[in-house]
């Protein structure tokens, strides 16, 4: 008899996007001349950059030619895209990643969601911030590394708690945690962690043995330059930490598919004897079994994001983002919120001094505005507000300008 | 302490690529103004179908556009694509598949590798041809289904092996077996599988409550109209059988990456207490929490794929394959060889007569010709070597024409 999976029974059905859909739909229903505006879901909604756009028409005609055609990529991405980001995205910013060190693929959600199976499924404590990307946690309970929840927590997964006494950045646990689940910029409180900070989880994660998997797929919305955006600007990093990135945030690829993970050569787990294993074969493994490269024309429309000339405009359409973040966060600042995010994050993160859920639905109501409930991120979202800035400024413009009549 | 996957250590180095590889290398140094030909790896050669590239650069260009942008792809695919496969690709050859039962992905490779998450670690016994595509084995021993090699083999699968004898279909199995690996046109052997011969694999899989795991990638080369292109043309098959496809063999998709599964409504899993689970929402919710959908430009390519303009493209591209496969099949036959594959599929495979490494080395040296030694796919492939038919027509002539001298 073939049996499924149990540890999908485990999953905790998350029906917030499903919620918000059915919400938003039947309110389109009663109201059909309402023009709802969208600062829900965290998609991008501006063009490719030009040159990104050059580059997949260029690739493609090759593609169309005996004579320049390619076939398999090479499971980690091709050379010349390698080169590109070791240089742009790390080596100018001082941090000493190589090319060798860097996995392309097609989404960081993709790799953080597989990057689990890595580790052994039983002996490990996984530490996961809360509010927490759903995937983080889903992928684990999926894998075996814990029971069906309680209270919407999963017993075995140790919670990190974020809230406005810790500025949203972790404090460290008094237990032993293995695997620890970073992201900064965050999704969903928009919030940074200094360099200080991060060292600090270094050194626990050298003091521990653990592993800090760094989801940094928001760290083109930095523009505070004492912000570090790669954890590898943080001396002893290498040994114990994995970075993801994405273009997704960055040059808009959220429908053209590319982000890579950086696992460096000195990056090590252990077997059950305790002695050090190096990490990046595993994932080379794990990949070159499981996964069959990035499209080329997407490979060289990232490659040309990495250009001076790609960098200035993915610069302005962050830029763009950013300017309708900072019109969110006056916004509600003028009406007496406390939001975080915004500055160097395209999310705008409040409590809204009541339920999420209720201060959703009058958003919707009154003003026609979708955004997202901070409750459905984990425990210590309750009450919160997630508003996103990925939309046109006239839509953001008129999604606050009814926000402010309604607060 | 992070504790690495400690499965990982059981997998059996594959040297097999890594090894031709370094024997090409080696030669090509030694022999600077050798001409190699490579009819070693399954990778196509021939430029992408002109409707693909026509489709990558509209999509593209509508990538640029704000107006007609488009951000994340649902995670099962575009309707339009999905819409397209089900007509085309099913319903035209009586197979009654719809477009729900549809989930686009990256890959075939991707995709069988993945799916093994699905089901139980323990307690069900997978079986897997031999010699077998190294994915389906690699990917159960990662997840713990298998203990560390013996013999080359993994104690706890169940290995079902195929030979002249059997036509390179392998026998219903004695034992009771849960999740079942077949694979037809059949990568390594070329072999293909008659209506008859699935219809008893899936009685048994309805008798035994197991599951067929069936890889179709290589479908599009089935000339012969008794041979079935989809597990679906056997009556009872939709609630035991999950098929796999690609556009990589297809329509020329390797470096392009597009593929889907089939999961129709009625398939079925079982929990531990014997009750019936449906099988394709546990594979909505492993891909929407893993996976972020495929690229919009190349959904449209594949979409092109499959118009009547575009399926004359690919059988053009196709007829060119295995034009190229009859003359390596006929080649072998004047030499006394006795091939398998090559009308229905784009590999030959024949028995050398001697060891595969052996034949392997003579072809190198004395043709610079580049094959696939059968051992590398299991212990039945020894002394058998694979031929691809996977290069322009002139440097098959040329490598058959220097294989004949020296044979």
């Amino acid at each position: 008899m073939i049996l499924a999976n149990p540890n999908f029974a485990n999953i905790q059905s998350s029906y917030l996007f499903a919620n918000i859909a059915a919400k938003v739909k039947e309110f389109a229903a009663a109201n059909p001349n309402a023009k709802i505006i969208r600062l829900g879901i965290g998609d991008v909604t501006r063009a490719l950059p030009a040159v990104c756009v050059e580059a997949l028409r260029k690739a493609s005609a090759e593609m169309g030619e005996d004579a320049t055609f390619r076939g398999y990529p090479p499971e980690s991405g091709y050379e010349f895209l390698r080169d590109a980001i070791a240089r742009t995205d790390f080596q100018a910013c001082g941090a000493d990643i190589s090319a060798d060190e860097i996995h392309v693929s097609d989404g960081a959600k993709c790799d953080t969601g597989n990057f689990q199976e890595l580790f052994a499924t039983t002996g490990i404590t996984v530490a996961v911030p809360d509010p927490v990307y759903p995937v983080y946690v889903d992928t684990n309970v999926m894998a075996g590394r814990a029971d069906a929840a309680v209270d919407g927590r999963y017993p075995g997964l140790l919670y990190l708690e974020c809230d406005e006494a810790n500025g949203f950045v972790p404090a460290l646990p008094k237990q032993q945690a293995d695997l620890i689940y970073l992201c900064f910029p965050n999704n969903p409180t928009g919030a940074t962690a200094t360099r200080e900070q991060l060292a600090k989880w270094v050194e626990y994660a050298r003091e521990h043995k653990s592993l800090i998997l760094f989801d940094a797929a928001y760290e083109a919305f930095i523009r505070d330059p004492s912000l570090p955006r790669s954890i590898y600007e943080i001396p002893g990093a290498k040994e114990v930490a994995v970075e993801f990135r994405s273009f997704s945030k960055t040059a808009g690829f959220t429908g053209t598919r590319c982000g890579y993970t950086v696992i460096p050569n000195e990056c090590r787990v252990f077997d059950a004897g305790g002695a050090a294993i190096p990490l990046a074969p595993m994932w080379k493994r794990r990949q070159s079994t499981k996964f069959n490269g990035v499209s080329y024309p997407v490979q060289r429309a990232a490659e040309a994001a990495l250009t001076p000339e790609g960098q200035a405009q993915c610069k302005a359409l962050i830029d763009g983002y950013l300017a309708n973040a900072k019109i969110i966060r006056e916004a509600l600042r003028v009406k007496g919120f406390k939001p975080t995010g915004g500055d160097n994050s395209p999310y705008v993160w409040f409590h809204t001094g009541g339920d999420s859920w209720a201060f959703f639905d009058k958003l919707l109501r009154e003003a026609h505005v979708v955004t997202t409930p901070g409750s459905g991120f984990g425990r210590c979202g309750a009450g919160y507000l997630r508003v996103s800035a990925f939309n046109s400024l006239a839509n953001v413009e008129e999604a606050i300008s009814r926000m402010m009549r309604i607060l």
